[in-house]
């Protein structure tokens, strides 16, 4: 009851999380999620139940250097003592690395503006067991000009039905990308793809589907003919998870 | 019976593996190991029961880019096609990354002469949650000049009692450490510790004491004195296990 009269404050969190040991970040009835760590952790030091939301809903085996957290809380804490505080509570694989106070309309899913993705492909034959969880590894020689070309085709804002994940409809699946590259050294190679909001899969769908471009299955006038056809089934596989990282999450300032 | 009169052939195998998802390399009864792992399936590609023995048996949590691993069978499968075979049965975090056929009298751990170890530390006060199982994080400052001078009084050979596991009692604690370095950039600090052979936790015991060192916890004089007193309950703490990895085995030429 000592909270009852303290007006509730909204907090954001900046976390980050390797992916590799939780079934992904929204909780779960039966499986160990991030949003399960986090509130657990943050409703003991805050002393009372925490609900936080995400601002993505990143899949098991997806990391995160960014992810925004949100929740509300009649504690006093200041919100700048929430990190440290909780650095001795969480597991090593999970970091809050800044915790500030926001307007009550803040909402980590719904004021977010932009997210920033990468995607990072380990393109060898000889295998990597110890980075294994933190890449895709594609043995197959790749066209990486050609993938350049398929990613500068996505730039802009479009209907982005081809890359939605099967059996899914978005209400509304036009997207804008600002950015949608890939580089690399010839052994490494990063993905960077920053939009204005992004639909379930769409960035593993569209590493999947160019990476075939890479390796000449799908040639670049059929990857334009799929992006357009707008039909998930024409288009590539879906990447697999560990290979992707959420950067950063864009919100308007205040 | 078809094996009964084939000849048992030696076979060396490299294996690399990360070792986070793994109760150490040696067999136990109740948790999984990397031997237990790789002798299931071995004995699924070579049809006959498979037990191996490794030239180290690395902890809990510590990682290999070049563990060896000997065994015997009467399989006919050639050593180069072992390699590839195995790729599609192991788990991703596991890599047998060669094999050759060896005279009999080759041993994986009683025929070694050498091995090199790394040890990772990120020296900073920033998480890195995606790494944290693959370095130490030591967030004080370190004076790593003076642990390298530290570093230089160990190689040679000596009697490393000071830094074998507390408890343990090896017959004959002296070894020759060849090579005994740290080098970084100032958050990423590497040491390499090449020797004829290594005590149970003998790395980890230096790397422990060596970063005390760096504190300035134990000065220069004080390393020495603990040194060559033999004496681990004056040592510093054993460093974590997620910081270890055995790079490489060497053997004489045959």
């Amino acid at each position: 009851m000592k909270n009852a009269i303290r007006p509730r404050r909204n907090i954001k969190l900046t976390v980050a999380y390797d992916g590799s040991g939780y079934h992904g970040f929204q909780r779960q009835a039966n499986a160990l999620t991030v949003q399960q760590v986090l509130e657990e952790k943050l409703s003991g030091l805050l002393q009372e139940p925490v609900v936080v939301a995400g601002a993505a809903r990143t899949d098991a085996g997806v990391h995160a250097y960014g992810q925004v957290v949100g929740l509300h809380t009649a504690a006093a804490i200041p919100a700048d003592r929430i990190p440290p505080a909780l650095r001795g509570m969480l597991p090593c694989d999970i970091a809050v690395l800044d915790a500030i106070e926001m307007p009550e309309n803040f909402h980590a899913r719904f004021s977010a503006v932009g997210k920033l993705y990468s995607y990072q492909i380990l393109n060898s034959e000889k295998q990597d067991p110890i980075r294994c969880r933190y890449h895709w590894q594609v043995e197959r020689a790749l066209n990486v000009e050609n993938m350049q070309i398929a990613l500068g085709m996505l730039v802009g804002e479009h209907h982005f039905g081809a890359f939605q994940a099967a059996g899914s409809t978005a209400m509304n699946p036009v997207r804008t990308l600002y950015k949608a590259v890939c580089e690399g050294d010839g052994v490494q190679l990063s993905f960077h793809f920053f939009g204005n909001g992004f639909l379930y899969h769409m960035v593993r769908n569209i590493v999947g589907t160019v990476v075939d471009v890479g390796t000449g299955k799908i040639s670049l006038a059929d990857f334009r003919i799929i992006f357009e056809g707008q039909d998930r089934k024409k288009a590539g596989p879906t990447a697999p998870p560990q290979g992707l990282y959420l950067q950063e999450v864009f919100y308007e300032k205040p």
